[in-house]
């Protein structure tokens, strides 16, 4: 295949760097899924760590670069995952992290980014102001900007994940993950398809928040107006085009989903899986249920990318049936 | 130290025939618990695998010894999750299994085992009666009976789990563990003695089924005439000899909490952690939250032993604050 910016060999070198407790994370076939949706069902659970997402994993990588380079200070906007996991990779080196967020973003990552110990930094509007502040910072202050999926570190430690499905082969067909601004939709897709090109790469977006399904689709950049969907952390609407163009060279398709489906399948995996995820982490389920004749028979593994909840948001979401309207995003 | 039942070869030689996937499981600071307990707190996981608890180590014990016999048969009592362990343990080595159980057991339980080919005998009454039904069973049928705790192999399944938290010593001071028939207490225990004699080995267990944590106390076996806890994996009765002479040499406490704490810790779990657990699994935050002056300053590990919870019940113990009264057990 053409060649993404991604490079193998940096990724497995990105597990001698990785806190080895974000690595080798649990891979199981979940039987009770199954009945419901009618194909094999593997969940690769990420959230079972002290920041409850994957993306730790590159948050590792660039902060040990930092530390071996004697950067004391980093900056990076973020929904809420990314600093979170930035602000712990950053405390166990001494390097200052400050977090630019939306003051709309989820209050428990917030709170979590404030409790380990970095700067956060609130503007109004989404995520893109928040990227512009981030990036105003960084100049100003001549410190590291980290850009989720655009700075190679972030899809490499991502891509890990892959390197350990590729490990778990031949067992499944098609992996389904959550795409946002696509490091782990590059990253994942990357080494799959440099080591197991037989496995459907398929990406899953809220229909609420589509500019890189739009513009996988077009093979151009398509920037949306707005973002209107309870998956905080894949609601972007400037698609990076550097991270498209890898995406155009790793995933077999992208699917878009109801809000409703989302809901239905977070509450899907707590109540046959015993698992808590944020509607991002519910994205691949929410693929099987709007499309059960697709997958039907197939073994289908969902990368549980996040748990960080609103404890409220959360009981709303899952605690009755039916229900589940998305929140409007500023 | 006196010699236990337990053979540290034999336990490092189950590691080799435990599917991978129970083994090697999470282990992680959880931050987000300590600002309310006073103490850092590590999350052992056990609920990330298939049948969402850590019996299965010991059921791959038991399955792989029979497979190597040629037995196609077992039976063994169960509140569920050693039943649906073996259930799984057995399916995938063409061993037919039989659980018998308490028609008051946790349905979702009950439902697993059944899924996973099981065939299921309800009794009536609490745990004792179904073990000596599974017994009966046994002695008709002439097929193997797993008595969990009393068997070796469960024990020492459960002690895999000791040989990774001593993996990862020096990092904590205590362990926190569920107390019922004694499988889990006396298989870390016995390898954290053997291995790491400085790290305390506390047991917990529900004030409202004490039989284990009063014979401990009394170094003799004190049966009690009723269980009554929501903690329904360690609602035993009647203690087993070898299992308290073993628990005599490797635990250095046994704790009784309440049930109000078994509610508050699931709570806990979920709000400040993500993780859904079953009554069980909730015991060793319970009794972090009941003495927060012993543990002040210490860095404890929590067993999360399980999941398996019906989905109506465990919204009522975490949906609201306060609440939580204890069900009768029959």
């Amino acid at each position: 295949m053409q060649e993404t910016r991604l490079d193998s060999a940096r990724i497995r070198a990105a597990r001698q760097v990785i806190d080895p407790m974000f690595l080798d994370t649990p891979l199981y076939r979940c039987d009770a899924l199954e009945a419901d949706l009618g194909c094999a069902v593997s969940i690769k659970l990420e959230t079972a760590n002290p920041v409850r997402s994957f993306k730790a994993r590159g948050t590792e990588v660039v902060a040990s670069l930092l530390a071996d380079n004697g950067s004391r200070a980093v900056v990076c906007a973020s929904a809420g995952n990314l600093g979170q996991a930035l602000a712990w990779s950053g405390r166990g080196r001494g390097i200052d992290v400050t977090v630019v967020a939306s003051r709309h973003a989820t209050a428990a990552k917030l709170d979590r980014i404030r409790a380990l110990g970095a700067t956060l930094e609130l503007v109004d509007g989404d995520h893109e102001p928040a990227r512009e502040r981030a990036a105003a910072i960084a100049r100003h202050d001549g410190i590291r900007l980290v850009e989720d999926s655009l700075d190679i570190e972030t899809c490499e430690g991502a891509a890990t994940i892959g390197l350990e499905l590729a490990d778990a082969l031949p067992s499944f067909d098609t992996v389904l993950i959550a795409l946002g601004g696509g490091a782990l939709a590059t990253g994942v897709g990357h080494v799959l398809k440099a080591l197991a090109p037989e496995v459907e790469v398929i990406c899953v977006q809220p229909l609420g928040a589509p500019a890189m399904t739009y513009s996988w689709r077009e093979r151009r950049v398509v920037v949306t107006e707005f973002a209107n969907t309870i998956a905080d952390g894949v609601a972007g609407r400037r698609p990076i085009p550097a991270v498209l163009d890898d995406l155009l060279l790793v995933a077999d398709d992208t699917i878009l989903v109801q809000e409703s489906s989302i809901v239905a399948g977070m509450r899907m995996l707590l109540h046959r899986a015993g698992l808590v995820v944020e509607p991002s982490a519910a994205l691949g389920i929410a693929a099987l249920l709007e499309d059960r004749e697709r997958f039907s028979g197939r073994h289908v593994v969902t990368i549980v990318c996040g748990s960080n909840v609103d404890v409220d948001a959360y009981h709303r979401w899952v605690g009755a049936e039916g229900g589940g309207a998305p929140r409007s995003s500023p």
